[in-house]
């Protein structure tokens, strides 16, 4: 008997999986909500763009679902000892980068930070950094527009040099008390393994390749002169960070006996390097070449990857194409909607269409299931938080057409419905456009679990398949799999990702299998739908319209500022 | 002492208004909700396009008005006699035709047709005749385009023969029985003088001219083989129409002693010749050359007029241009928005955000009116229910735009009224760029009096002064003021209307004036707008959009057929 631990740190919680490495059962799980701040999240009243995370929080989360998975493991009737327990793999958000000391402890944790948001963990969605995105992107474009061209051609707020940089620019002293930032992702395994001290820290190749620009083509992360232009300090950390980072068949080191006695588990297993939770997730849904793997909540990832020994040209759009950031050997493709559950949500809870309950999810989604394809004559674009595929354009803002003097709200949350598959089929066109043919489509995430009608209309949308995937925490699995694969086959583990894929990963009975006459309709609704993205998105449109939405985001600007 | 009674036949109900001659000032107001149908609307479930009226409703509605206004007037302290009343102005809704017999009674009062809705009055809301006025417009277009260029091109369902055509095809036998078919503003007044049988009977030129083609460009109606062409019977059918029309300064006749007795009014007193009510209404407002006179109620009509004695081009787009329809010498100038009130009507009934009591239009206009403008990023169109002036297209639908995942209801509230404002704009820009230059602007309706917040938005949005005509009932009081210009001077009336209108008409104290910060957001908020409405409005537009909401609208009929 061999088993694997997955560690999922998400935005509010941690979740620790306790997987069997022969065929993927779960024995035991366990979530820990983060205590600091709301919900786990420290935010600032005055300045909406703040979100900072508690260090401690990650590691006390470690320590209590662990423990926890083990114990309901141990009632399974599976005789399960959690010294049979092989590796550990661990995944979080990201870019979540933390400020450490010479010894690699987070700032937060010395005393004369400990009040001090800047000395915590910034979280993925902390966008403080905005202006200093648009500074790193305008000289990235000057001076070396190739690292633009991976990363989808912007540098993003929500990145490790634009969190870095603001903090050097509005708490010196923070800075300065930096030895070096290090992100969460890399900091977990790192406690484990006690490899937290620069010198030893191991990093890894998804964080760094898709949120860092590190790119062997030039040399790793960013070229120091490039950084010191954006401030001589900037430049110096460089030197404090690393040349050399990890996919996810590496350890970052072993268990501590010091952890492994207050985990109860076999001391020296390995810990994976860690990565983001969207590109462990794709492998516990079971990503390879032709397979996209999409993740849908809040907002979707869309991942799938492509063997490295072969051509590929930059695809633009994509967020990220980096080389082991998923799988090894392949390179990693990242792409996504900024929004999809999270424009249900605005509809049910902004609007609040025929008052909070009775237009509640449930309600819409009953109503709107009786609809047919068409019938409502609406149209929308699944844009109110920007789109990220393939457009990389935060100040877009939706849109919705076709209203009449009858129109319902079922018929609204339909079209946005149908708008998310419209963008869904948006990104899988672009894939297939520069020739990374998509033949399978996996889904994961709680919309795609829950929401029959929201899969039938993507497979409609689409015309293929939408399979689900069986983990109900496919990133959770996705780390126990590395971890799995960390550990070995002689361990009772594997050897590569594909075995541990084939043995572990597995597919829902249920499928949505387009339905030809509604395709047929959606056909003619999707060239309308690309219609309206082309004129409202590209500025090379004949029509010019992509000055509409900019322009009211700056009246809007100038009337609030 | 003199008075005048202006009757007002609405879409439910009638009101009868006694006014002092001197000074517009008001004595007496009543209404009567008309008895027959749905508020007094015969309708068809199987059919949401038939929309019929009981004739007999009106002439109960007459009888029950005048007594009671009467009896009101003479409890006021004005030592009021109802034998001072000199005349009387009728004003109706239209095209509202309804079938006759050769003594021009109504084909409803006659009992084999008593059940049938195809005998009563076909009210303006009727569109069962819409593949009829597809037939007309088609057939025109080919034939006498001169005929719809003074109806902004298309031949509406809601006309005249649109409705006269539709019930040849359906129920021939009506058809057939009837002599010939009476507008009801033509109806009414032809009852209070005994004139209804048909060689005696004045048709008015607003109607007429708005409804059914008549010009006296191509001497009258449409020409009898084009009507021919259509279905002989219909050829047929105007000989027995007419050929002589009449402005509201003539009388129908003079009241009868039968009417005079019944209603305590002096005999032979004149009756004018009755008109459509948005007509009288901007009468009853001030209408003149340089003044726009706007009635926004659940739609708007626009009205103005131009020295018939002055050249005035084809207006595109506008929905008619007839010599005498509002003031004699005058070419009457109608545009209009097919929905303002209905819009808000329809996000607060339909969509009922925040539920219908906490979401309802004082809710929403209070947030509303807390919004600066540009503030909310969002942008929408009026055409919920198309548009009427100045593209002339049913087959257009709403859109917004901007919405983000915080966008609220009153965001979008105050967008929707921008919107019908960004409409009204249109409207005027319109006329000024055909050198119908608009030098003061009158509103009227309910909107216009208790929404404070919309007409400042017109205001600023216009970047000119709104005026709030004095009167509540400001169509019946134009035909109050055409009832004493009938009259004459002689009688205590007068001798024309503008004389009239000077001294019976007022506007309220409160005026909104545009602000100029607000109003310089809403020029650049225009700008945009002109560009949506362009984009998919106009089939010439470069950027090839105006296929959208069309397509739509086919996807959704085939889907539903």
């Amino acid at each position: 008997m061999a088993y694997s631990i997955g560690l999922d740190y998400g935005t509010n919680s941690v979740r620790c999986l306790i997987v069997d490495t022969a065929d993927g059962s779960e024995l035991g799980s366990a979530i820990y909500e983060y205590e600091t701040g709301e919900h786990g999240v420290i935010l600032d009243s005055s300045d909406h763009n703040l979100a900072r995370q508690n260090p401690a929080d990650y590691i006390k989360g470690l320590e209590v679902t662990i423990k926890k998975a083990v114990a309901q493991a141990r009632k399974t009737d599976r005789n399960f000892n959690p010294r049979d327990i092989i590796g550990i793999g661990v995944d979080t958000t990201g870019s979540t980068p933390l400020p450490v000391d010479k010894n690699g402890r987070p700032l937060s944790e010395l005393n004369k930070f400990k009040d001090n948001p800047n000395a915590y963990a910034w979280l993925w969605k902390d966008h403080t950094g905005f202006a200093e995105a648009v500074e790193i992107t305008e000289l990235a474009k000057k001076e070396h527009p190739e690292y633009l061209a991976k990363c989808g051609g912007i540098y993003s707020s929500e990145w490790f040099f634009s969190k870095i940089l603001h903090c050097l620019r509005v708490d010196p002293k923070v800075f300065d008390a930096a030895y070096t930032w290090v992100e969460c992702a890399d900091y977990i395994p790192a406690v484990l393994t006690g490899t937290a001290a620069p010198d030893k820290l191991k990093r890894g190749r998804c964080p760094a390749g898709h949120k860092a620009m590190f790119n062997h083509n030039w040399g790793g992360l960013p070229a120091k002169d490039l950084l010191a232009k954006l401030d001589p300090k900037l430049g110096q950390l460089r030197d404090r960070l690393y040349n050399k980072t990890y996919t996810v068949d590496t350890p970052a080191g072993t268990l501590t006996n010091t952890w492994a006695r207050k985990l109860g588990l076999k001391p020296a297993i390995p810990v994976v390097v860690g990565s983001f939770d969207a590109h462990l997730g794709a492998i516990g849904a079971g990503v390879a070449p032709g397979k996209l793997v999409k993740i849908i909540g809040t907002s979707t990832c869309d991942v799938s990857v492509w063997p490295n020994a072969q051509p590929l040209p930059d695809i633009p759009g994509l967020c990220g194409i980096v080389d082991g950031s998923v799988l090894p050997g392949y390179f990693g493709l990242e792409a996504g909607q900024s929004a999809v559950g999270d424009i249900f949500n605005w509809f049910v809870n902004y609007i609040q269409p025929r008052g909070s309950t009775k237009g509640s999810h449930q309600a819409l989604t009953k109503k709107a299931a009786g609809l047919k394809p068409g019938q409502s004559g609406l149209l929308a674009l699944d844009w109110n938080n920007g789109n990220r595929t393939i457009l990389v354009d935060q100040r877009l803002t939706g849109l919705i057409l076709g209203q009449t003097l009858h129109t319902k709200p079922e018929e609204i949350y339909r079209a946005l419905i149908e708008a998310t598959a419209f963008g869904a089929l948006t990104i899988i066109n672009r894939f297939e456009e520069y020739g990374v043919k998509i033949s399978e489509i996996i889904n994961c995430g709680g919309i795609a679990e829950k929401n029959p009608l929201l899969m039938q209309i993507y497979a409609d949308v689409t015309g293929r398949e939408m399979k689900i995937s069986r983990s109900a925490q496919t990133c959770a699995l996705g780390s126990a799999i590395a971890g799995a694969v960390v550990a070995g086959k002689k361990a009772g583990g594997y050897d590569n990702f594909f075995d541990a894929q084939a043995a572990m990963c597995g597919m829902k009975d249920v499928t949505y299998k387009p339905i030809a006459e509604n395709h047929k309709v959606y056909q003619k609704l999707y060239t309308l739908y690309k219609q309206l993205h082309d004129a409202f998105g590209l500025q090379s449109w004949s029509g010019k319209l992509a000055n509409v939405m900019k322009d009211l985001l700056n009246i809007k600007d100038s009337v609030n500022s």
